[in-house]
């Protein structure tokens, strides 16, 4: 087999292959016209490939100085002699986003530089929006570039906690630098082979960690957890009626699906964009932790029957958005089984505990879904986006979803066809999520990524111990967090006396805007906050960023007393 | 403003800055509070910036040989001493990706390495896919990497006509090297300030090009083609019957859509998934290019009416995915207005044309429509994904699925929230699609897209003409093509003198197969084939890649008569 083991093969091994695979009639033809033209290319494709060989090993770039100013888009490859400006080019991009990583880890660098709507559709200095007819120099392009990076957010600064998805790992933008390299699309295995097996192994990897037998069952990377979570409303949906595909939802009855009141909101919008409509997504009540009450789901499946509704799914979140709070599984299980109703975890957010011996006891049960949303560009650090949905019965994604395109899924092909995942989306192309995660796993190995996970909890938990009895600090929920969610309010000085009533919460509802928008004009951190339910605006503090150390927690409470200390 | 055009801004701009748009409060803090510990962290920062403003223009990496053996995903940042082997790292990724940029416009290379699913899932010789739970060497994740992209498909090569979409474009791969290294979200404009103006100014320059009074109206980047055709057929259905939103599907009567047998299947996908049912998708005749017959279409949506019926959504696509076939936009414009129906443009495919003065007029009407589907990533040759829903009523993306997520988009920020679109998509997080294709516009002005759309069409042409009267070709549909889709059967000597009949459509529907099959085991050329109606297997050249000359078509020609000739 070595023959077919290096890049850049002979012709002759080609030959030799197609021998091998296409019978005689190809290599009939070889023998037949092996005439002087046809041989000189082959032998001078076979010095082509041993060149290309050695090259791979020995031909390493040079930076040259080189004025750009000169030079456009048209002068880089295809063009003729494109080849050295197009290097040069591109390692000057390199140049820029490596000092942007340096500086991302700098923590004298700050996480923005903010500027209003309004000042950045003017124009800096420099730096135009604006597009236009004729073409700019390289040059312009590359300062385009740097002003591009100034002005946004570093999401894998230490002191970003805005986001559940922070952090920049450089295996992870090593990954997408391949990707879109590389500029496939994940529908055929004819144009992505090695992604569609990668996508494959992983997701059976994910599902033998949810704990499905021989990680049997389905599974496809979406474009994001909201994606994913109407995945699995679609499939519990074919599961039970089938026909709707054909008929539309008049062909089912009046079907109602469950949810906690604070889960994320994509169930809802799954509910509205399937048909199913958002009234019929009923809420669940959680305990005082933001877990959902099973009694409650029962109560609402007896009171939907009741109505004459039919109760179809379930979802349970597993580390909800604010509260990282997880639903238990398991009670909800037996539930969905008793009534026979499909169970979701959304695990979007905290699926990656599983990869956490210490952990995955907050997920126990997750093996009795019949679905899951889990992203690894959340907790896992991967960068943005990889989300999965996984699915226990094998061939429903295929048999909820395909409509079998001739142009596309070719039954004749010469390859075994079962490898084409395009049909099984609802999307026709579908970028390539799943390199930069495959190559983190190979160089973190699972125990990396359990590490990652239980560090980002201990700083959390960390935190949590710093502020829960200290002045002017108010949890938002008693007891230690789940998740990496650690929610407070800050109170300053001035409301610290202040008798609890409307005018302390109206007061303290402007606390957080306030200090976020004086963090975001400094630029020093970024954290996010939000009112829930009838608790005013509080902070809602999260780590995912595996750059994050105890001082850059004890900075974020420095910062928002330093803030919030005048309000 | 000159304070904020510096990245790297010393914190006495800052203090300024929050002086002017914070009042005294902040302001005062800092002349409060100047103690020796904040004076010195200030003039810190400050020589810091300055350093880093240095940097900017001066910090040049060097190359220097590194053992990757010894090293591991743990040694890079934001490892302690972390950078100096991130660094190196990153470049000898660069260096592969080079190398695979340079062999791709290399006619020398193959533009695959075949090989069948089980052969790389039993591992090749130090290419294993399987995950483990230890890390691997950085060596070890370079090998990696190699590997990846030899036994990839080379979709940027000259002579790669698989898919709608290919090429490599080096400021969409520079703008995508970047977007990764941004890693962020577009949902709101607080962590992706830049790039959300950046769509924003895009969509509405694209808005403009369709015809829309002032670019008015609405967008989205979606993730591919099929989306954002789904959103087309979800924003007919608010716009008609907003009340599905809440009460789903069962609030409105049975509603139908209306698109051409030949249209992409996304259409009927998104009757599915919307729960219409895809029997309600309803599809129009075509004439002998492939284009809707607009009297079928009225005759169909009477039939609908008769039948009880209420007609919604008609789709009229601009460049079919096999014939690019652009239907007669102004004739189904005039059917629909007459009937109060909403009209959507599905030009995934053909949108790119609106660039080209010579060829756009095969559009025309598309001003009418009320909304439109339009991939730079495939005619314009942007890197996948970059597909846009554009769409002529302001707000009605956001009427439709906004959920108003207190998390996310709370209202009391400090800049104006209207420029936070997450709440218009279906997906919570959404990857940058736009900077790439923004890049591109600045480096090659719209006169840039325009003459590569105009060459890939006259490239088109000349193998049009080449083929049309050539022996052993069969042209699929009779004159000049409408899109770059040159579409066409080979037919073997020995089929030759065979008479027309069942025993040859048999063997033609083979044909295609099998050159296919040699062409990707041999990996010199690939180019779609797909049976179509009552057409049995036949080839479907199209050309979107601006790196094809005419030497790549006579190649190809070549090629398939060199395979195919003793079949």
């Amino acid at each position: 087999r070595t023959f077919i083991a290096f890049s850049g093969d002979a012709w002759y091994g080609v030959a030799h292959g197609c021998t091998r695979k296409l019978g005689m009639k190809i290599c009939g033809f070889l023998q037949k016209n092996n005439s002087l033209d046809e041989k000189s290319r082959m032998v001078g494709a076979f010095k082509e490939s041993t060149k290309n060989q050695m090259c791979d090993n020995s031909e390493r770039f040079t930076r040259a100085e080189t004025d750009f100013s000169n030079l456009f888009a048209r002068d880089l490859l295809p063009a003729k002699n494109g080849e050295e400006p197009t290097i040069q080019f591109l390692l000057e991009v390199v140049e820029i986003l490596t000092n942007y990583v340096r500086k991302t880890f700098d923590r004298s660098t700050k996480v923005l530089d903010f500027h209003h709507p309004h000042q950045l559709l003017e124009g800096m200095e420099g730096f135009n929006l604006e597009l236009s007819d004729q073409p700019e120099s390289l040059e312009q392009i590359l300062v385009d570039c740097r002003d591009t990076l100034k002005y946004g957010v570093r999401t894998g600064h230490p002191r970003f906690f805005n986001q559940l998805s922070s952090g920049l790992d450089i295996i992870g933008l090593a990954g997408e630098w391949l990707t879109s390299t590389a500029n496939t699309n994940m529908f055929t295995y004819e144009i992505a082979p090695v992604f569609v097996l990668m996508e494959q192994l992983t997701l059976k990897k994910m599902r033998e960690i949810i704990g499905w037998p021989n990680g049997d069952g389905d599974a496809l990377f979406s474009p994001g957890g909201a994606i994913s979570n109407m995945y699995s409303v679609m499939v519990a949906r074919y599961k039970y009626f089938p026909e709707v595909k054909t008929k539309g939802m008049s062909a089912a009855p009046r079907l109602v699906l469950f949810t906690s009141e604070y889960s994320h909101y994509s169930i809802k919008k799954a509910g509205a964009v399937l048909g199913f409509g958002k009234e019929n997504v009923i809420l669940l009540k959680t305990d005082e932790r933001g877990r959902v009450i099973p009694a409650d789901l029962e109560a609402k499946i007896i009171d939907a029957k009741q109505k004459g509704y039919v109760p179809l799914f379930v979802n349970a979140t597993a580390g909800t958005t604010v509260y990282g709070a997880f639903d238990p599984i398991n009670d909800i299980a037996d539930i969905c089984e008793k009534y026979n109703l499909w169970l979701h975890v959304d695990g979007a957010w905290g699926g990656g505990l599983l990869m956490s011996r210490k952990h995955r006891h907050k997920l126990s049960g997750i093996e009795r879904a019949n679905s899951v949303t889990w992203n690894p560009h959340k907790m896992m650090g991967v960068p943005l986006q990889c989300s999965a949905i996984l699915v226990r019965e094998k061939g429903i994604l295929q048999g909820c979803n395909s409509m079998c395109a001739g142009y596309l899924f070719q039954p004749d092909k010469q390859y075994d066809v079962t490898y084409d995942t395009g049909d099984k989306a609802i999307q026709c192309g579908r970028h390539v999520d799943i390199f930069k995660f495959w190559l983190m796993w190979k160089a973190k190995g699972t125990i990396g990524f359990e590490q990652h996970i239980d560090r980002c909890l201990e700083l959390s938990e960390y935190l949590y111990n710093k502020i829960k009895n200290r002045e002017g600090y108010e949890m938002v929920f008693e007891g230690q967090p789940q998740h990496t969610n650690v929610c407070f309010w800050y109170i300053p000085p001035s409301l610290r006396g202040m008798p609890h009533g409307d005018e302390r919460r109206e007061k303290l509802h402007r606390v957080a805007p306030k200090i976020k928008a004086m963090m975001m004009e400094c630029g020093t951190t970024m954290v996010g906050y939000q009112p829930q339910g009838d608790k005013v605006n509080f902070f809602r503090m999260v780590v995912s960023n595996h750059a994050v150390t105890k001082s850059d927690i004890d900075f974020l409470i420095d910062e928002i007393e330093r803030l919030g200390h005048d309000l």
